[in-house]
């Protein structure tokens, strides 16, 4: 159950290399974990293919939709790298050298070595705000509620603190998880009977396979640690009643 | 570049677990990897939470525009299982018990172990076909074009094989990597150079970081392995004269 007054966002994953299978999408959880500990709930991600029509709609639709929208990849330096100019047609600004991100890049690469590949990676659409990376120079940048991020996982990750403060969120959201023994039949009508007791809360039950053996993970999460606690307390209480074993997981 | 003669899919990954960064999705690449084998391109993916009014529109705007849709997720027994209503709804069938279903899970499970909560997994829309399922009983279903298959990674491999005769695929789709110890804007301006000339073929270039060190793979794609070959070849050639070192990856 996503609550409609939570601070929502929509990730776009850009690439044809996710879309084949070839590459394994991580950027998607680090920037959720991230998101739900600033207040904000990611309610949708979709993973699309370098080709700018797409990118200039898919960016269109999400950002009426959502309170902010993020992409990841596509913001390199080669042929396949096409996130700037689609987000400069999708606002409908000029595509052009920033003057910032020019000067950033100058100073970052030694003489000689800032060289027409690399210049490439300051087209973005006119005024956009930066932002910086600190792992390889070449910054990211928003245009509004639109965020634009690399897809390379560690450089992405070194740019979100960031952006700390220009991403406004509610209350961060907290989680609390019970693994148990059990197969997910055995659970289901309590666990179905705590969740209609609890409307506004999630609870979501996951089963897993470990070490040869099976369990069901079970998920609470909410914004208040008080009703996280209640109830947890109510879904123990049957998991005692089943003698259903706690694990750690 | 997507060729839009080639057969299509989407893949649907229904689960607030994945949204909210907690599950890393690894169906993606494991149905992509699948699909590219037997001829079919998978051209968008979503990930949306557990909502019926999200599933149903989701389902119903993706089935039109793609030859197939796979949705994974939401199929088991407990409350936030509710793929196979929503899957009814989309398609305006009835949600009942389908009895080749109850009779293998009846089959399946010991007496009396199939209980109310497992017999949760035996409802679907009216008619739907079966995706059997070697691993744990509980099968799959397909309505037209959408194949509904579980979120449980390993037991969603295994069910993968008996749909090769169902799936109606094209040429699968061959590819040749090409990693370098380099980094983009060394080789963006000649690489594209080549992706002018091969319109038809899919170059995408792609930074990693190895123990440490950059480099970039270039990845061709396409139905042709003749294409695949000479495009290789171009690519090499500057590789050789840029003096770049070709690695193993």
């Amino acid at each position: 159950m996503v609550n409609k007054k939570k601070i929502n966002a929509a990730i776009i994953i850009i690439g044809n290399e996710i879309l084949s299978g070839r590459t394994q999408d991580t950027n998607t959880g680090t920037i959720s974990l991230w998101l739900n500990s600033i207040g904000v709930v990611v309610e949708e991600v979709r993973v699309i293919p370098d080709i700018e029509k797409i990118i200039v709609e898919t960016v269109n639709h999400l950002r009426k939709v959502y309170d902010y929208v993020f992409t990841t990849g596509g913001i390199g330096p080669t042929h396949d790298d096409i996130t700037a100019q689609s987000i400069s047609k999708a606002f409908n600004l000029e595509y052009e050298i920033h003057k910032e991100a020019f000067k950033i890049l100058e100073a970052y690469y030694k003489i000689g070595e800032f060289n027409e590949g690399r210049q490439k990676m300051v087209w973005m659409p006119r005024n956009a705000n930066l932002i910086l990376n600190p792992t390889s120079g070449a910054p990211g940048f928003n245009v509004e509620n639109v965020y634009c991020l690399p897809g390379v996982p560690s450089i992405l990750k070194s740019m979100l603190g960031g952006l700390n403060n220009k991403i406004v969120g509610g209350k961060p959201i907290l989680s609390n998880t019970i693994s148990l023994r059990t197969v997910e039949s055995e659970i289901a009508k309590p666990l179905s009977n705590v969740q209609d007791r609890y409307g506004d809360i999630e609870i979501g039950s996951y089963p897993f396979f470990q070490a040869g053996k099976l369990g069901v993970s079970i998920i609470i999460r909410s914004e208040e640690q008080r009703k996280i606690d209640k109830c947890r307390e109510e879904i123990l209480e049957f998991v005692i009643e089943k003698k259903i074993e706690v694990v750690d997981r």
